[in-house]
């Protein structure tokens, strides 16, 4: 027998943890049920808009997807081991893609810029993925970081200080809790996750030291691993994280916190990747979704087919922010520290829309109805304060009128044209209103790709 | 003395020459007058539209420019000897850039798909730029070719079967005369191109090499390194293509063919990078422009405001065209392989122009004018054969009229939208005509960026 | 505050490891006094020669030394700057050496068959030097180990496997205490060693990963880093190694335990690198040296000045176990595995001249004297159960005579030269005798080097 | 037809050289009649031990064979096909070895100093092997020299010179004439000779380049590559050599100057690889042969008993310069630029012997007989001038005596032990002599491995 097996045990430690938590003011205990009483701070809700930003040594590949490493060595498919077969020396390993994670061309800035001209209000970075090098100098993943090989800079750093110095932008982490290769993780899974040595020595010191040392607005875990909240002790870190961390009042977190965790504990849901279920839910939640559809880290074969177009940006992002979600749309920089152009000019794409339309999307909530079951292709928001509502449509009609169902108009209705000066005439329906479009030649369009009929005075 | 200095000589040669070709029925003779008096094929002129293609170990820094060795090593610019020793070894050569130029996503198949659905009617690719590295296998260069080092296949090749294989494109082909830093050259400069080592022993065999082998209709030579035609012995070597080679009816050459011939001797011309007179020439040329506003090669240093908007390039073909020129568009392929995603957007967005507009273009002449002088904006193309006039206007009027001053209209003249199916209602001035535009939605218009007015029955 | 740093209570251990111990039959407490009793297994005092391996990451630059990183990057000398400088990108980390450990020679059975040949009895591998890097698999350096990176082979098990199959030999594993930029080790530094992360979840998981795995008779222990034993909990180890362990009857281990615990506790003394004290010692001892006097790992720049002679490394033999010593000499492979030629030579060497007079040095004790007073160049050995005396001399006289002061002869006093048939002539002098060395002529000699006179019947 | 097939016409050429060759005050024709005629410069006969290197890009993967490349690509034998398929990317070529070629520890003065300590008195590089990578930076072989890529050195330059400036060593060349793969070559060959590309653009030139650059007193000429003397223009190079060149008084050339013309035509003959006929030849001659067996170019998996013993170096070089030839000993440096300890030691110890046995091998002759019939083991040298004959035994007899059985002795007949003062006794017997060897023991001894009679006044 090794003593060295139970050198962490459990009881002792959560002794040790009861003995700290009482000695703080602390308001929530470490039950999902305290936790998920917490409100969400309202920031949160009202930015509706957020950048993903998938990167690590995947990047380093770009071939296929950011699971490049599961689907070559676990999975064994055949594009992966194809691809490594015919460009790599058969004794290649993933580790060996890091220190070609090159990071060159970036600056933290220059992205900066690019994020806030889109008009998302917040950053998601990757610190960690599954594959478990971490963007900063962990002490826990050592000769596995990014300030030890590769980049040798401290990226988390760099993209926080970024952000932090834009004040349009918060600061958000993703954190992978389980590592898909990771010996001590596969240990534990082997013990059916009886033995905790992985969340004790490497999940858990690291999401302190995020927190402490870069101090996100948004905390967007992921990876359960197929193990329960209670080995990665979720409820224990969240109860920190709400009373006691530097983010206390501010921080956001997510739903990824353990098996069975997902769509109905933590903070805002996300449900499943890319989820856009089309209609209010009663929980805040978020759609993280990507622009290339087919990968969240970049993809050096990804073709231009791939990229969804702003038409269907602008759309997801209507139906979304219409629906009650946010939206947290991804791109995936490359090794070396670029965002390649296409994924620039959707995101500024993006920016020009919401310049003429942001007031329907920013600090609106959902209406009594999401769409227009007569006219679709309208989808409502509203803005509680002042009753004002929001009906955006895809397609410019090509009879120079839109129909609209469920709005209750009077006489002192006024409907305009976002970026259009003129109220626009229209006319009651038996139920609803029919809005004629002011004749625009396309060198007058306020914006393009979706317009906002604003409608004051009705209800 | 050593003998090997007067291994080439050129008495002899000539006189060897002499004799090859007193025994073809040869039409041109080696002499500037007799190349010059050739006609330009017609095909060429009818096409208009190609794209130029830079690929080449330059595309491994991808840094900067395609002239990156020579600014390195020659020139020693600080952002090219920065960037080499921030992320090289110290003995890094140029040459180590070879073997990284690995081109596993090359597709020659999926670039014909794109160029073709860009309208383009030609492509141009080089087969070895200023740097040596030839993309065929020449037997002149070994080692330091593609087949040999780097991506191991004949890109030439592949390329030339991919463009031969589909019938709206023809096949051209780019060749520097002088390379930067080969030895035999640099002998020879030193030599004040007494001595021609160079010439004998690599570019023309290779120049005879790739006519023989793929049978470009385009022979698009560049850098004399100074020298003289009669150092590069280009009318000996014009006169072969013309009167001898397997594409002597079809191939078209440009004007790059030694010191002072550019502009002045040769097939069409070319004058300098990104020509572009604004009015009519007295001679065929072309424009040859990139998309990346600062570099042939790929940058992978690019940013979304470096690269032209689609409405620069519509802008451009059609002053080009217009002026009497053709437009040489191009695209820098990555080192492996790629065409990135924002050079397929505007290619393919040149393709949806020009499906609607290509009539303006294609098998047009310059009118005997070439724009408005009172409504800038409107450019002019002509159709001998039916006397069509198409007049392309490069920004919708708000006023919903186009004002034209050059055309001389009659009572059956008539005047359509290309894209719209109706005539257009017009009005005759003192001078020229008014035009009415029709009423379009954003949605209804036939396409955007520029559009185009046909002329029937006018002067 | 971060409740992460309080997650090792050191009581809560403490108390299990009691609890722990208190459950088996042990004859050894956690006690210095306690583990110093131990008798050292007779096997090891009999086999007086071992080879050492230092083999690691460090055999990848084998530049200098196997402290190249810490001269490199913490002491910054010069030559390890300019060769990192001269042959490498700026940005080249330790770590990025590890891929080029390919060990793609590497056979160890070869590597076997060479350390039998030259009559060693036992092999010690480095495990873990104080890079860290583990040449094992271990669970606790994950991507920083041989199978992950590199070899991606399980060199340790290799190793110890074609070891064991050679009933000669007996296996023995070095395993480095302390990790020289272990941000862990580094971070307990900081706190004075008041914090114990690093021998909680690295050091000492993988001692105990080591002995279960492998099972090696020698533990050879080194690098304690300036922390004192008990932040090691070396004593707790030890017990748990001659307690429990699955070689706690045949192990044998040296001093290197901690802080001022060389030359005091532990096993077998080593005391410095290159003992060899020239007088008898009242405690085991071990002289561990190198044929390359400048290094341990490999260094591509040494010249044959800089390897021992066979000359020299008998005569160290020799003197070392005269005194009372084991020698454990080292060489050191290449980073493909190799054990350079040079280094092959002199370990048959020594195997051709132990074949000849291993009886001088196998399974002898010291004697009451180690060298003669009078006669420089002669040392002595002794076998308690015949009363033998070995003389060994390291220069052939050239007049012909060996004097030895020492022994007391008698009449019936035989004299025999190792390797030589018939008995010597001999006298008695006042003290000693003076031995008539048989006229041999070079291709007579029973050995080079030294030679063995074996005293029967005298005291 | 392509002119520039015709572009070298040989008759005009051969007229040129004809014009050229009458300038000067010739006393060789190019004719193998009058080549031969030339006497070999006395100074190579006297030298008898030169040291041979190889090194290229072969040194890279320093296996198997200097023959690498054939043996992988050609032959594709098995176990070359397995290294690089076990070893490196699929689509890695033996060009892509060349950046490894670094050489960071050449140091050409320390080479040097090790060829002076063996008594050799020239050193004969490779300058060019099969390989076509030229050590030096020819016009001719551009990115595939070593002042291009990997060393970026004058490899050949700092040999050179180091060379010159040490008094006792001659500078030799090896040049291979034909490359195993270059296109040229190839093409030349598939045209059965008859076209001369190759030659007259590639390897002549390079010829000339060297001798006028570096001046070598040997010229080592090989790889015939199965072509004629007259495709090679062996002649005509050979005639300018002696006429003309720089060194026309010293130099010194071999025999593979074309099919057949080895052991035939030239300077002195090579006959095979490793020649050593074992009987007098009435043509100077040289055995060319290698300290590891096995190859010519560093192998990383020699083992030991793949070097020849010192032993069997001395009693091959006794044999050669017995049977009137000059011994030509190979190493094989690495890639690194390193003569590795192995060879180190074999060539000091060649130097340790002829330290004391020089006076029997330099400026010697063969003499009546070769070796003793009737004594086997003895070898005879000869130096006219003072009629000493030199009487070279490898074994120390245990009898203590040499019998000769060839030299007629005299009354006045003296025989003496080359570094042992006092002359030795001797009886004459029926035919010959018996030789009283000195009663030496070990530390006695003048030298090992062979030792030399001088026999003064006896014939």
């Amino acid at each position: 027998m090794v003593p060295s097996q139970s050198k962490y045990p459990i009881a002792a430690l959560l002794l040790l943890f009861s003995v700290f938590i009482g000695s703080c003011r602390c308001q929530y205990q470490p039950t999902w049920e305290s936790i998920d009483s917490r409100p969400l701070p309202e920031w949160y809700d009202q930015a509706k808009f957020g950048i993903f930003v998938h990167w690590g040594v995947f990047s380093v590949p770009s071939f296929g997807s950011e699971w490049f490493w599961w689907y070559w060595k676990n999975q064994k498919l055949t594009p992966y081991v194809d691809f490594m077969r015919q460009n790599y020396p058969p004794d290649f390993q993933y580790a060996d893609f890091a220190p070609q994670f090159t990071a060159e061309f970036f600056n933290a800035k220059q992205w900066t810029e690019i994020f806030a001209a889109s008009g998302a209000k917040y950053v998601v970075l990757t610190t960690k993925h599954h594959e478990g090098f971490t963007l900063w100098g962990s002490k826990y993943s050592w000769n596995w970081n990014a300030v030890d090989v590769g980049p040798q800079r401290d990226l988390v750093g760099e993209v926080a200080d970024a952000i932090r110095a834009n004040s349009a932008l918060r600061l958000g982490l993703y954190h992978s809790l389980f590592e898909w290769f990771h010996p001590l993780f596969l240990q534990d899974a082997a013990n059916v996750f009886k033995t905790r040595e992985f969340p004790m020595t490497k999940s858990l010191p690291e999401l302190y030291e995020i927190v402490n040392k870069y101090q996100p607005e948004v905390l967007w875990s992921d990876g359960d691993g197929n193990a329960p909240d209670t080995y990665w002790n979720s409820t224990g870190f969240l109860a920190w994280l709400y009373n006691e961390s530097p983010v206390r009042k501010t921080v956001v977190t997510n739903d990824r916190w353990g098996l069975n965790s997902m769509c109905k504990h933590g903070g805002y849901y996300t449900c499943t990747d890319r989820y856009n279920p089309g209609h209010l839910l009663n929980h805040k939640w978020e759609n993280c979704m990507t622009i290339d559809q087919k990968s969240w880290g970049y993809r050096r074969n990804a073709e231009l087919k791939d990229y969804l177009t702003i038409e269907q940006l602008v759309a997801t992002l209507v139906e979304t922010v219409s629906c009650g979600g946010n939206l947290l749309m991804n791109v995936g920089p490359t090794h070396d520290g670029r965002i390649a152009p296409i994924f620039e000019e959707r995101l500024r794409q993006m920016g020009q829309w919401l310049s003429v339309n942001g007031e329907a999307i920013y600090n609106t909530s959902a209406w009594r109805a999401q769409n227009d079951t007569i006219f679709p292709g309208v989808w409502y928001t509203w803005k509680p304060e002042t009753k004002d509502i929001y009906a955006v449509f895809l397609q410019w009609p090509t009879k120079g009128t839109v129909n609209l169902n469920v709005p209750v108009v009077f006489n002192n209705t006024e409907v305009v044209l976002l970026g259009y000066a003129q109220p626009l005439k229209w006319i009651a329906l038996k139920t609803g209103l029919t809005v004629y479009l002011p004749t625009l030649s396309v060198s007058q369009m306020p914006c393009f790709w979706a317009w906002t009929l604003k409608l004051t005075g009705a209800n």
